[in-house]
């Protein structure tokens, strides 16, 4: 005959190593926030393989790793959505990584600034008229354009934020230009954070319905 | 006489009982990193009360909180240091406040940009002058100048990112200048996250080294 003290014992040893194990595996299972940060200039490196894989890419080029690369393969890693919101965007390379996402069936939304939009290098019109022409020497065929909405009030549509499938953004000081990404100094924080990814894509949306051509008042009553 | 079996059980519904206990303690012990994102334009509003603690501000703006008043709240909630990365630095109310930190004994570091630094309404030159004489309505006797640096290499220094304490960031796309605050859309991450505060106070003190004005190069070899 087993004492009843024996089976309480039995008992409250069980639950404590149940209670123990559950421990460990909330402990164990919380995941670290993704959270990596990227400082330019970047050194010149050629991104070619990235953009084409399977590519042996034979440029004189260096091929080791960049922030740009990095950058490069964030943004490549995008399924479904890329909403880019920049002030200038005028670096080739991005632009193809742009097209390629559209051409794979990302639906990409850009946001950018009327003044600068049209400026010398500026890869806006390439993103509008992809689907018309070879652009950057993609051959685009046989694809609508990429959406673009730009800002109409004064002052500068200054962001330089981008949010990939609604669950990364990558934000900082950096323009989308090769001056930035070879010469200045420059940062970008990626996180994967929901607080920061809402808010961002809050302000994407915010501002798309607010940048909506639909209701662009080409000559607003002065008060 | 208690039997052997009785012990053991006792033994072991002690370790799991602490195990559990100590699960529990890590799970509760995982802090949430602060994260919050401030968008601009911010409303125009009185931010003397920040500034000037215990006075009630009698000037007709409004005195609700706004972006301005949430960033500037955070930098004056520096203790020991502040190290300020930003392009341009125009905006008098956040000179105000690095002014009064510096006046506090907090020990103020200041990187900017060479050709940015001395543009129209440029707050560098008072914050290296402080001591010297009343900057932005701020009487400031018996303490020495702000430590500036600031690039010497061609493009620009384009960070705009302040770390305080060293344990917390503000990093974004918005320069220190009324219009960036007032006009621009603009946005900045607050964060405590310790992987991101060492990244950029490596890159302050990464940058602060190759500015030392000892080793400037007034008049480079040309390769």
């Amino acid at each position: 005959m087993v004492p009843a003290v024996h089976w309480k014992l039995c008992g409250l040893a069980a639950i404590a190593v149940t209670l123990s194990l559950e421990g460990l595996f909330l402990f164990l299972r919380r995941r670290r926030p993704l959270r990596e940060v990227l400082f330019f200039p970047a050194p010149v490196t050629c991104t070619e393989q990235l953009l084409s894989p399977g590519m042996r890419c034979p440029c004189p080029l260096s091929h080791t790793d960049s922030a740009l690369a990095r950058l490069m393969r964030r943004l490549l890693g995008a399924r479904r959505t890329l909403e880019l919101c920049v002030f200038t965007f005028s670096c080739p390379p991005l632009a193809r990584a742009v097209l390629l996402l559209h051409r794979r069936g990302v639906r990409v939304r850009v946001i950018t600034d009327s003044d600068y939009m049209a400026a010398a290098g500026s890869q806006i019109g390439a993103l509008r008229q992809a689907g018309e022409e070879s652009v950057c020497g993609l051959v685009a065929e046989g694809y609508q354009g990429i959406e673009v909405r730009h800002s109409q009030a004064s002052g500068f549509m200054h962001h330089k934020f981008v949010v990939l499938d609604k669950e990364l953004v990558i934000t900082g000081s950096m323009n989308w230009t090769m001056q930035a990404i070879q010469t200045n100094r420059e940062n970008l924080l990626i996180t994967d954070d929901s607080v920061c990814v809402r808010a961002y894509s809050g302000e994407f949306e915010h501002l798309w319905e607010e940048y909506d051509p639909a209701t662009y008042e080409f000559f607003p009553e002065k008060d």
